[in-house]
């Protein structure tokens, strides 16, 4: 079968390989949709950060691995045991965790002190023509959610974790900081839960159209306008009650400790790819607090599928482009790290659809 | 009256000055035991940071002012309405705020957005002969608490405010980082709440000895033993559920992120002079959380005058010399940035005792 294999830094090839088999408990699925993440760029631009360069603890893999954690697609094959069908419509929840350690055993099996990602650690990706997951690694994809949008349903996961880790009220005031496509997911989730205020600080022209069509309510520019003041003064004088950090960049973590109310939260999404200057009186002198979240849990991903059911949350205009697997570094990854402004999301067609 | 005025860096005088009038609702103390905080080692060394060199806006007041926010002392003078009676032992909580801002108006008037210290803000100083306050930044001294040890209720509430940012259970495990005055005070006060166990990572052998006798369970010299794999071992694998952050150093910041447990809290108790170098990172795959706090307020206050007034808190063997105020800057000042090793608290003995 094909799949687009990582190999280390700028060079990831589609190579053919052999499909792994489907044991007990496990299922294959035949991805349709993938989505091309940030993280498949710092791997592709600067890694391999995620990918295992030793045996991972938990896949046993090395790289080459495949790619692709991003996905919706059909179930082919079931393995012993399995309570899924062949041909049901699926997405994957690519947290791999160990089950026995402090994290796992306490909710927090996104934080695996062995975890990883199917698509990044090893373990298949979505990037082939056939993948085997275990079952509990999938979750069934309603009727009226087409396979396409099916495949955003990992990086609304990823913003929806992030909006749990704040105690938001409907009258909260928030600030995202950057317009990315994990930005955008979460304008979408605090849309979704009617969230007062929601205000987007990003400089991209195209993204900031894209955070006021999916909800932002107002739009700052932080290469033109002052976003700690005008974020204050949006909130009434006192500055927003959480801080999205999505950039990741020097700069925006100062702003969302600047602009965040006494005792408000500062929620960071971001990976950062190295140290930053810091000074940590910016949270001191208003007690705030600087809280970090990483992926998703299993009920995070069911909370955006049943949203997305009842068209709470509509994602499908994060869809940009589509392409197919051959041209996934040129018109995928290239495209991305070349163009990220006009695009959100690149979505991989895996050719396979019911 | 005598007074101990900062002018700034490296300037401190005893002065003759005027005493102010005690007005309505006010309340004039002749300071008995005055302790030497770390903070005013700050403004001495590389100040004015808190002493306000415009008019602070709520004293009005501007450098030169008088010194000492650590005080206990006895009532001399009533304005008209205040409960007091002259003569009673109290202490003073020296936190000044607005009472209308955002921060004041949800109870975190410890972080007013125009607050100060009495003893810092100007408004006055318990390194006085006397010194006028309002009535509600009073508490009485219950009768068994000596006036030498009431000085120690400031540094007290800093601990016991700081471990109130911490949800602490009694099975918990806690490391601290930094054995000074108020790294000592949060051993005291988590040994107060018999939490499971208490580590303290500190360099200096004297300050060791003093966190072994004020209850800490494991003593960790970092210059010697690492203390992330030492703190992590000794809480079964997973690292202690709290790390307090009382030395403010770059690494100390690295330690507390790489030593708590996932889902952990690293609470920062320090003031930092500059920034950092730092890596969100640290806390990004472990979803730990970084808070800061500042001060206390009026019930943190209340609580160790209580727990010291029961003995559940018995701190007086931090007071470990004893000067008069016109050896405040070569015997206590000079002598804590000289020799801090070997002190814990020198409190400055202004004479009135009942």
């Amino acid at each position: 079968m094909r799949a687009a294999r990582y190999y280390g830094e700028k060079d990831i090839r589609i190579e053919s390989v052999d499909e792994d088999a489907c044991g007990e408990g496990q299922v294959r699925i035949a991805p349709a949709f993938v989505g091309i993440c940030g993280t498949d760029l710092h791997e592709y631009l600067g890694g391999p950060t995620f990918a295992p360069v030793t045996p991972h603890p938990l896949t046993q893999d090395t790289i080459p691995i495949t790619l692709g954690h991003e996905f919706s697609g059909i179930i082919t094959e079931v393995g012993k045991g399995v309570t899924f069908s062949v041909g049901q419509r699926v997405v994957v929840q690519p947290t791999i965790s160990c089950g026995t350690c402090f994290a796992c055993k306490n909710n927090a099996e996104n934080v695996c002190y062995q975890g990883g990602f199917i698509g990044l650690s090893g373990g298949g990706g979505g990037l082939s023509d056939s993948v085997v997951v275990p079952e509990k690694s999938v979750l069934k994809l309603p009727d009226n959610i087409p396979l396409d949008v099916g495949a955003l349903v990992e990086p609304l996961s990823v913003a929806w974790h992030a909006i749990s880790a704040a105690p938001l009220t409907p009258d909260s005031t928030v600030l995202v900081l950057g317009g990315g496509p994990i930005g955008l997911a979460i304008v979408q989730c605090l849309r979704a839960l009617k969230t007062k205020m929601i205000i987007m600080s990003e400089v991209s022209k195209s993204r900031q159209n894209f955070a006021r069509e999916f909800g932002a309510h107002h739009i700052i520019d932080p290469l033109s306008s002052d976003s700690v003041a005008i974020s204050r003064k949006l909130s009434g004088g006192n500055g927003p009650d959480f801080v999205f950090d999505c950039a990741g960049v020097p700069a925006s973590i100062i702003t969302a400790c600047q602009a965040v109310r006494a005792k408000g939260t500062v929620v960071n999404v971001a990976i950062w790819e190295k140290q930053i200057p810091f000074q940590p009186n910016l949270l001191v002198f208003k007690e705030a607090m600087y809280t970090a979240v990483l992926g998703y849990r299993r009920r995070d991903v069911q909370a955006v599928i049943d949203h997305m059911a009842d068209e709470s949350l509509t994602p499908a205009k994060m869809i940009t482009s589509k392409i197919h697997l051959e041209h996934l570094v040129e018109g995928g990854i290239k495209a991305l790290i070349k163009d990220k402004e006009s695009h959100v999301k690149i979505l991989v067609d895996m050719g396979s659809k019911l």
